[in-house]
């Protein structure tokens, strides 16, 4: 058994970097940097939210970002610009239509992209395409269905479960971060390992308490309010209890868990 | 230590908390050791599937191993002899009536102790009494409820719900792992850290496919089957069903979790 820690996967990794984590970002990114003069794609950029981290700790690589949103687009431009980065690119373009030739990255980074899209797969093997042989490709994703916490609630478990219904009927999967390993073999990937990035909350971490039990996991939830009404998938009532709940894991006795999945595999030197 | 202990005394119950403790050794106690000449106390040793392991990473210390079970200490003094220690003596105790001096021991070591008892904090706070002021106290728990996996079964959770609803009626809590940090707090210990230690399986850990996913966990689930028929809390072809998607999380594409969690906390010194 501690063989199989030896090949890679060392549970220990993951507390040592929660406890070095001054915040979720390094919890995520700190084991991600590139060489100089490597060349990365990131697909699914957003609002920039990875793209200046990712650069940053990549400073003599060059990033190609793409996000199929022009809004988006603009603010990750204006955030890599405020954080005075040079080395990053933006274009516009879905990741099903990518005008880029084979084989023309050394890197891909793929950051809570795949949640959102009902072929995971097919999306994993066409960022594969664009690898060299010999490149890399790290995944991340949450999974909403980590989450637990103290006290429990019933009514928490539904508010959560509000979001996970929503992203399904988008065509996306909210449980997704279990499932990097099979869907990155599936779609050609060599050599893949995940680990595991848990998050464990409580008063004696007021930080995480107040920047992620609050501000991010439950705000995140609190979010899909309107939708998730106006989907008749809850009413007012049980969802507001459920965010209580969410707020009462944070007091001093409370505990929150969640936890991210990050996948890295290579493409096959042998294509 | 009085309640019905769920996961019973037979051979092949043993053999599993053997199993169990041989593969996450390193994971659950790699960071726990004890100075030379400092005094122990292992509070519900079992059958000694952890004694091995705690005194041979702190050869120099001196363990009291108590337990309330007669037969349970004669495995655990048979195993401990055979491994050729000699730094542990046995006792039989129930931790509620414990013989020892207020601040006779440097430390307490407490593992899947917790969620066997209905009084667990007065069970805490009975141990913390014992140790000298700036003493440590480590405790080990599991949380059932930190089990996800892939593919995902509705039957899967009810019969893993079945082995949580037999420790609920026996007085215990199978879903205390998250609770250690407010559980230590009450009890009195001062700067209480609690970390999880995940449990991450995926085909490319085949180790842990095996010695975790379907010898441990699986295992642990399967052993309460005909407890949890005859409470009436599942059907053979229910359960049955659910034990079946728990090996499927074994197969090539499957992905299992779960979290055990550490809290290790002191005596206050200002007693």
């Amino acid at each position: 058994m501690s063989e199989a820690y030896v090949h890679g996967y060392d549970p220990r990794e993951n507390e040592r970097l929660q406890d070095q984590a001054g915040t979720l970002v390094d919890l995520l990114h700190s084991d991600t940097s590139y060489p100089s003069g490597s060349v990365a794609l990131e697909a699914g950029c957003g609002v920039g939210a990875q793209t200046v981290t990712l650069a940053q700790r990549s400073p003599g690589a060059r990033f190609t970002s793409v996000d199929v949103s022009a809004d988006s687009l603009a603010e990750a431009k204006r955030t890599t610009e405020a954080a005075g980065l040079t080395n990053v690119q933006f274009q516009q373009e879905d990741i099903f239509a990518l005008p880029f030739a084979s084989e023309s990255f050394d890197h891909v980074f793929v950051c809570f992209v795949l949640e959102h899209l009902s072929r995971p797969v097919e999306a994993l093997a066409i960022l594969n395409r664009l690898l060299r042989p010999g490149g890399t490709m790290t995944v991340i994703e949450g999974d909403h269905g980590s989450t637990y916490f103290h006290p429990d609630s019933s009514a928490a478990h539904r508010a959560i479960q509000c979001l996970v219904e929503l992203q399904r009927l988008a065509g996306g999967n909210a449980l997704i971060g279990r499932q990097l390993y099979p869907l990155m073999v599936e779609a050609g990937l060599q050599a893949v390992r995940v680990s595991p990035r848990m998050v464990y909350v409580d008063s004696s971490r007021p930080g995480l308490v107040h920047g992620f039990t609050r501000k991010t996991f439950t705000a995140m939830i609190e979010g899909v309010r309107k939708s998730a009404i106006e989907a008749g998938i809850t009413d007012p009532e049980s969802f507001d209890a459920g965010i209580r709940d969410l707020h009462r894991t944070a007091e001093a006795d409370g505990v929150f868990c969640y936890t991210f999945f990050k996948g890295v595999g290579q493409k096959s030197r042998s294509v």
